[in-house]
């Protein structure tokens, strides 16, 4: 029941030796997909010993070049490397005519077909949706179109308790309805209630990604009650001012939207480059939200 | 007299974790001239301490991403670390539109003037000129329009030898004329020969860049004699055939083309991921060039 982040880049603006530009592996049932793909990601994805040909959708929150600049490269890389099966893109419209323009310019035919699904930032949307996994938009406040995504396995069935239909000898063609909450008649007209012969289903977990935004409470009710929580904190609190300019967010913002918002776990990243050791943002957004992690290059959230 | 060119990536296509595909710094005289930009190349400069901001000129070959897809993270860079003086960016027309495109996108004004020159790939034309170095575009033999840069530094005038001046008391208004050739007439009437007292000038240094080409014979007249020539190598010879067909060069090709331009030294680079160990390709193209060196990243070869 995998279901979690690898974080591939934790900088803001620039990629230095160290810390790489925002990139982030969702992996949900051996299924992968790219959250926004800084210059460098491909590297970091081999680094991480991840197979960049496993990754079928890519999301782009916005236009900034520290969360896209990599794409082009991704995907150039994925057909020099043969790739076949289709690829899906989620993100701003305009994002369309920058991959075309350099696939044109290099005389590029894609040997897969790409499917390019444009955004619209200011929805919150669905995306994506499978028979186990809901991908919708969230609308932030950046200084050019951006959305985060909200990433929320859907609700199960109820599961059989075996010894129970074994005992019971429930015909396999009640199986359906049972698990969608019905009760099971014997022959001789007794009623078992469903509780008895099920269990509740697989706990919905759910994975929100927020960059970049300034301190925006109208996200709190889309991502409220997740299990983790992604939310950039660029600035520490004595720069609050900086950030509301940049439209980015502080420590004790992103904590606070945490906590209003009640989730279970926060991960904060897209450090601003004058942080040499981010231990120093992790202490302040702790003060208000005690369950914060650093998203650093190369960690394994589970969701 | 510093005149070298620092190599940043040796690999073709894409980037690993232990090669970058291409890109180069050349350092003439303290100006630093960027040749071919691939994804990575602002972490690959800060790896080989060099300062993104004495970057002046980037010269682009062609638009395969290997030479080019680092190039608007780079120009960003050098926008959000505030840069304000002059950038100038010489490549392939469409290039422009590539990066004002993504530019617009991220609704960046950069606040530095970026001038861009469109370069005709197909024609052997003087590009960049001051007073003590020329460069001119190398028409090469690719799938897409590309050309090579030859840098070359221009003929000085004699040096005045000191001592010889000090003796005979040679007033300065007439260093200019005695530096450009002309001798020495005493006020006795006494002629003193330019040779007597002058040296001869610098000896011009000469550096060709070749990225990407196909074995390509009448590049040979403009790269002739040049001190240090780099030519791609992305096959060995056992794949000459995939190598025409890709309108790229094998080792032995490479090596030929030295020979018989006459060049003083080789390097070679562009390999094919296929080659673990480009050793294996150095001691092939030795066979026919004995003066030839792996161009790997990292290393730094005097012109």
């Amino acid at each position: 029941m995998t279901f979690d982040v690898t974080i591939l880049g934790s900088n803001s603006a620039i990629p230095t030796i160290k810390r790489n530009p925002t990139s982030q592996l969702v992996n949900h049932l051996d299924r992968f997909f790219l959250i926004d793909c800084a210059e460098g990601t491909q590297v970091q994805l081999r680094r991480n010993k991840i197979r960049i040909q496993r990754i079928n959708h890519i999301f782009i929150s916005h236009l900034h070049g520290d969360h896209f600049f990599g794409l082009i490269g991704l995907i150039s890389s994925m057909h020099l490397l043969g790739r076949k099966k289709d690829l899906f893109v989620y993100g701003p419209p305009q994002l369309k005519e920058i991959l075309d323009i350099q696939l044109e310019a290099s005389q590029t035919e894609l040997n897969y077909p790409l499917h390019f699904h444009p955004t619209k930032p200011a929805e919150n949307e669905t995306i994506y949706e499978d028979e186990k996994l809901c991908i919708s938009t969230i609308p932030l406040n950046h200084r050019i179109p951006t959305c985060g995504f909200l990433f929320k396995e859907k609700q199960g069935k109820r599961r059989l308790i075996r010894e129970e239909v074994k005992a019971l000898n429930i015909p396999v063609e009640q199986f359906f309805n049972i698990k969608n909450g019905e009760d099971f008649i014997k022959e001789d007209g007794t009623v078992v209630s469903n509780g008895e012969i099920t269990k509740d289903p697989h706990i919905v977990r759910s994975y929100a990604y927020c960059s970049d935004t300034s301190y925006f409470e109208p996200i709190i009710p889309i991502i409220e009650n997740v299990d983790l929580l992604y939310h950039e904190t660029t600035f520490m609190q004595d720069r609050a001012e900086a950030a509301a300019e940049k439209f980015h967010a502080t420590t004790i913002e992103a904590a606070t939207i945490a906590k209003k918002a009640k989730v279970k776990r926060l991960i904060i990243g897209h450090f601003s480059n004058r942080y040499d050791d981010p231990n120093l943002l992790l202490d302040e957004a702790q003060t208000v939200f005690r369950n914060t992690k650093l998203a650093l290059e190369g960690k394994v959230f589970e969701v």
